[in-house]
């Protein structure tokens, strides 16, 4: 029997099926009852991450915590969080349940270690950004964080608020040339991986077709680390 | 505030996430705080539903029941199953817990009588087709049922055992021309509308690119069901 997974969800709620897909589609099974026992509250009443880090918005964590309480109720063994803003928050979350959590910055630092990556460019919302999450997770593995200049940060925080969150998807209308520009940049900078720290990037890089080997999507690292630990096995076509 | 649903999951995971999608997709809703609260059991431990109806496999009930009451108890308003045939056993999970369940035929059967269609062909696993319960939710509102003939429902087993439900989602592997076929006769035979009353059919019809506006997609009802029974609105565009 796999341990139960236990999904804080709803930041936002197509993250979170994104996540619960990702874990289903990674997993080795050949029938229903060989998949992870996945439980989700998909809580929408959980306050918006970044005000509250950036702006004075409500605090998230009193939300978070009940939904913590409510999967643990029921029998989640661990618990994730599909939203990387969310996990600036985790240090006030851990021990105030009696089950842990995997962290997607830690995950995903310490698969940039096992891939021998000493510089990373860290892709993500100001609040990410700003908090110095994944820069800290990064340093723990002795990986170099590297992030775009003040101007195309900007063109990120554009490129998740002002497309994806507002469901404009069209390949042709999304800014394909700046995102382009940004990317090389990084590279030129000396980053050997680009982290897609925010979890409407790795959609708007799918659908701009700007999705190499060297993007990263840590939200597939979670859904590998989550399989994991619950004692199931990956797809052995999965390539992390 | 609107009701929490709760979602009696894993069967299959996928159709479990699916039908989650189809929420948020025709929720009227600017931010992630105006979706609804969705609780969702994705428990891979519930029995086959298909074999316990038709060759005495293990009692899918308990497992049913024990997610159930896990939603209840974490504050689900009312319950769905993402799973048509698991719609068989709900006599037997009505009363058990002191929550309501909406139907996914009775949605359904009542959406067609709206529509004014008088035959409607039900595309299904063995288990849901011998079991009835299309044609009995259809019959109560006036609605003839038909069938795809004895080889062509083999052919709809194997494409949600063999491909959907095994992960084989490959638009170049599935077998378009087989589904084709039959949409075509059962056309032919009178049916007004096709019920893809498994849900994983919705995923092969759509990953295919058959799916015209004669097929109805339980699921898609039943979501629609869900935000109305939650208090929440349907999107302007959504036509049902």
């Amino acid at each position: 029997m796999y341990k139960r997974v236990g999904i804080i969800g709803g930041m936002g709620p197509a993250a979170t099926c994104d996540l619960m897909m990702k874990i289903i589609e990674m997993t080795e099974a050949a029938c229903d009852q060989e998949h992870i026992h996945v439980l989700v509250d998909s809580n929408v009443n959980i306050p918006d991450r970044t005000a509250a880090l950036l702006s004075g918005g409500e605090d998230p964590v009193p939300e978070m915590l009940a939904s913590a309480r409510r999967l643990e109720s029921i029998g989640a063994d661990f618990l994730i969080l599909p939203c990387n803003t969310a996990h600036c928050f985790l240090p006030r979350l851990e021990g105030q349940v009696s089950i842990p959590f995997l962290s997607m910055p830690v995950e995903t630092a310490a698969l940039l270690k096992r891939k021998g990556v000493k510089t990373a460019a860290v892709l993500a919302t100001d609040g990410t950004v700003k908090s110095g999450l994944y820069e800290k997770a990064l340093a723990a593995e002795g990986i170099k964080a590297i992030y775009p200049d003040e101007e195309q940060q900007k063109q990120v925080m554009s490129l998740i608020y002002d497309y994806i969150k507002k469901g404009i998807t069209d390949p042709a209308v999304l800014p394909h040339d700046m995102i382009v520009t940004i990317v090389g940049d990084l590279k030129r900078r000396g980053a050997e991986a680009l982290l897609l720290a925010c979890t409407e990037l790795p959609l708007a890089f799918d659908i701009t077709g700007i999705d190499d080997d060297t993007c990263v999507d840590p939200t597939r690292v979670l859904a590998a680390a989550a399989i994991r630990e619950a004692g199931a096995k990956l797809r052995t076509d999965v390539i992390l």
